[in-house]
């Protein structure tokens, strides 16, 4: 395996350590709602046990009280599961990363999203696929182009999906949409990949039943993460899937890093115990969803009009989309770093295929709301400024 | 990438969980000499912090405090280091998975000594490499039958190695024999694989250098881990290589699951300030030695005169070996486990190319002294009539 590209989301986990920027780029949560002293309590209360094994080796499959809290969690969402259908990652990214390992061949197709999460493209890349895209639409991703491709083209493995508050798009998939996804699923024999980080934090409306729940010949594997609903420093994600696949999907776990850290699944596990996640989540979403509100009601102030941006009913991001021939990685590099101080991610690299230039992915999530405000502002005067020269 | 095996090691850490049983045969470390009360008080310490990351993302290399105190460490044990050279993985495991995902190609060949580690194996085997072999010797690898390898296939792409208390065989690479790698791998323009999770553990003798300390040409890459000096729940380990390659390493760790635990990065970082590892490592490395003597005590006592076993100055491990039609698989399951209650590594895993039946790999490492003195003693009880039966 040869293929190692720089990333863009590195060179912006670089840029997002320099104090004097406002960055809307990183898909970091915000720290001020990590839940730090449940968590420390956790850790205390397990490293007390001197009969605990917290320390020592565990299975590759994962802690069994983790995983049955987190099978429990997922059957409250409406999804059959036992101990048996969990997997404990390091994070949603080895998720990505084990299953297209398992079920992906070099030239083989992943469908995704147009745009799609570009961490879920450096995973997949090693394995060296083709892609090929359906475009995000109001009501999700376009189901009818979905079904052309997989008529196609026989080489297709699986259908890669964030069906709530997309990355980067901010959209969420409809309910007709999920259904038509899980049938065409069916009738092309494909994989479903689908990835939910975003899932629980919810602004608005009623929770979707997510594409797992609606499933009917187990080729759903559902993909889900505590970095954004507790802490990403802990690195713990899980997969939810078909008891084979599971127990493949270990074997290749073990290969790739034996197991997770044995103490961060016992405190995580123990944190369970008593905290209630819950409340918890519904708080943070509270929180993003006032950053978001004062995120959109500052772009509707100080862009010009002609900016096109979502409103998402969740999530972290919002989505930027300016007239064609607008450039916004250039623009960034000229413009709105060296004058605005801000930074966000150019859209380009979302886009598998054809690296449309005219998007932007803005997160609403870890600035303080003055620099939100400040940040936007100021990206709004350049903007405008922009859009006068280019007259 | 479809190369899917169950794995003997897997199975034993299952076997490990019986109360009933006594098991040489994990590679665990004892539990009783994890620094669990200093790790509590680093744990309390960072999450005590308002201001502190340890519960965000970090960068995909590794927290830099840690990389530098390990790339200090590396220093003081002779090796030409800078936080540059280090990449944080989790675990050795990771390191070995990242390696041969950059390196190896399907059909490339890795060289190993024989019999060699399992658990790269399992890493290494995804890639789809041939393998070829140098037998063990009492000074280490045969390195005139590596010479005569790399001079005869030139798809040699690695060298992997353990110099110090080899798994599983517990031998130590003689200086000469060190240097004459490096120069072999210099002159076949191969890749060595370091690889030193037991090498602070040593009982007697002088510690002897690295591979990584006598490279010449930037072609070792050292792998390290604070599992058996520390604690394996806290899946931490290290490489050490050029930049360029640490580069590329970086990228591939991001692809396969963004970072290692921020948390515990931050703790054992905040560890290390202040504890004396290299004193609790001595106090570790006394008490193994006391269980290895008891062990090799109670074996010279009790096991048919026949059955030759390696006498580590270090780690974790001792190597028995039968006469040559004895299959240890077989006698486990037929004798040592209902008859003696004993587990123990049966040694054809451990052999890349000709699974070898008549060895077997036991652990001195975890078990209690008198769970040692009657597991050992059981187990000669039961060798001595098969001995008997078989005349």
């Amino acid at each position: 395996m040869n293929v190692v590209k720089p990333s863009a989301i590195r060179e912006l986990l670089r840029l997002g350590a320099d104090p004097q920027l406002i960055s809307f780029g990183g898909g970091y949560p915000d720290p001020a709602y990590f839940p730090r002293k449940e968590l420390a309590q956790a850790y205390e209360d397990v490293l007390a046990d001197p009969s605990s094994s917290a320390l020592q080796y565990t299975t590759s499959t994962g802690l069994e009280s983790l995983r049955a809290q987190i099978a429990a969690r997922m059957q409250r969402d409406g999804v059959p599961c036992t101990t048996r259908n969990v997997l404990v990652v390091q994070g949603a990214q080895q998720g990505l990363d084990l299953i297209s390992k398992l079920l992906v061949n070099p030239s083989d197709l992943i469908v995704t999203e147009n745009p799609t999460f570009l961490g879920a493209l450096i995973a997949f890349n090693p394995c060296q696929p083709r892609y090929a895209v359906a475009p995000m639409e109001e009501e999700g991703v376009d189901t009818a182009r979905l079904e052309s491709i997989l008529a196609s083209d026989r080489g297709a493995k699986l259908i890669y999906l964030i069906p709530d508050f997309q990355n980067p798009t901010g959209v969420t998939m409809s309910v007709e949409r999920r259904r038509a996804v899980i049938d065409l699923a069916n009738r092309h024999n494909v994989v479903v990949v689908e990835d939910t980080p975003y899932r629980d934090i919810r602004f608005s409306g009623e929770s979707l039943p997510t594409l797992k729940s609606l499933d009917t010949e187990e080729r759903v594997v559902h993909i889900g993460s505590f970095s954004k609903i507790l802490a990403p420093g802990l690195r713990l994600g899980w997969i939810v899937a078909s008891e084979p696949l599971i127990e493949k999907l270990g074997l290749l776990k073990l290969a790739a890093d034996t197991q997770c850290s044995t103490l961060n699944m016992a405190a995580v596990s123990k944190l369970l115990e008593t905290f209630d996640l819950d409340k918890h989540v519904a708080m943070i979403a509270s929180h993003y969803r006032g950053k978001k509100e004062l995120m959109l009601d500052t772009i509707r102030r100080t862009f010009p009009a002609d900016v096109a941006y979502t409103n998402p009913n969740g999530g972290l991001f919002t989505w930027l989309s300016f007239s064609e021939r607008f450039d916004t990685a250039r623009f960034m590099q000229e413009r709105a770093l060296p004058e605005a101080k801000v930074a966000y991610v150019p859209g380009a690299t979302f886009f598998p295929v054809d690296q449309q230039t005219n998007h932007a992915r803005v997160s609403f999530a870890t600035q303080p709301d003055d620099a939100i405000v400040r940040g936007i502002t100021a990206l709004g005067r350049v903007l405008r400024d922009e859009t006068l020269r280019s007259r």
